[in-house]
């Protein structure tokens, strides 16, 4: 196992499809980061693409906590972190914790979008890093109670994933034989015919 | 009022930035739909691209039930619509309703990220919409009850939103005033200081 992280991301790469958007078909979810801090900037861009999600009655209930390199919310961030995840996932310079308030704002109703509608931001946002040239990781393997409380994250907002971000990192620096034949293995998906119907569990036929 | 679509949609792009992707920032949600039918291969890319987005575990939770105009699937899915979406909607030449598998397929556990998986695979489907010049309008304002019971969803099935997808149609032709004065207003979002905090409720510096 001695592939680059560029022959790597040819192998992970979804087959080409004319017209769809190659961030899309490209971006998946190393382990391996390199020790590359992420631009200011580069952080600001990859924000304002998550700002710009559509969302329930425009409520935007999503809210990023940054935690970068040697800060105290990458720390806290860190600690929460299953073990498989935090095997790998404190490597990267940035960890980010995605939460939803779950009321609507101008009458308290419960907002029964706020996880779908954080799910929408938070891929937007790793997708603006793919096409920055920067790797992401969304995990839902973290001590959610421990996370809350360590990060002081009032009771009306429901979490979401942390994002590990950064540059791709070399895959032979995985120590962790299981997470070295994931960094390597082609992504899978469910054909079309699996999830697209014209009637409940009838395939669309769309030539 | 007597903008075109065009200089709506020149109204409603966010300020560009460097570095962002165009999709994210000129994708809206009009009203206005033409009759113009939707290709079934710009049908394919659309979910294409919903098919590669990240999921909990790669569960891919996600199930569309596409309704192309006078099909029974399209009837029924406007049929469901809330009374101000009654209105425009049903015009739109494709009516999807995107639903969501609340328990893991390898054990049958619960997953927590049904519908932010959701949410994340059908904005990818709007913004590869937006991609190939074609809008969309998601809905949360349905009878989930009713379209549950027409379109036969099982009950291990969290329902997302209905998206109207198609053509954008000239704004002018939207007959209800309110209507009329949100397709051509520009399209607001919170500043990044309100959602991007380095801890809580401290908002990130990111230059």
């Amino acid at each position: 196992m001695t592939l680059s992280a560029s022959e790597v991301n040819q192998l992970k790469a979804a087959p080409p499809v004319e017209g769809v958007l190659p961030a899309i078909l490209n971006r998946w979810s190393p382990r391996a980061f390199s020790g590359r801090d992420v631009a200011p900037a580069d952080l600001a861009r990859v924000f304002e693409a998550a700002r710009w999600a559509p969302s329930s009655n425009n409520e935007q209930p999503w809210r990023y906590l940054a935690g970068v390199r040697n800060s105290t919310t990458h720390r806290k961030i860190a600690s929460t972190l299953g073990g498989f995840n935090q095997v790998w996932a404190p490597q990267a310079p940035v960890l980010i914790l995605g939460v939803a308030k779950t009321a609507f704002t101008h009458n308290g109703a419960p907002n029964h979008y706020a996880l779908y509608d954080l799910g929408a931001s938070a891929v937007l946002l790793v997708l603006q890093a793919a096409a920055l040239g920067l790797a992401t990781h969304q995990m839902a393997g973290y001590d959610h109670d421990a996370a809350r409380q360590a990060l002081e994250i009032p009771e009306d907002y429901a979490l979401g994933s942390v994002i590990a971000l950064g540059y791709q990192g070399d895959p032979a620096a995985l120590a962790n034989e299981r997470m070295l034949a994931q960094e390597v293995a082609p992504r899978q998906r469910k054909p079309l015919k699996d999830f697209v119907f014209f009637s409940w569990g009838s395939p669309a036929d769309l030539g």
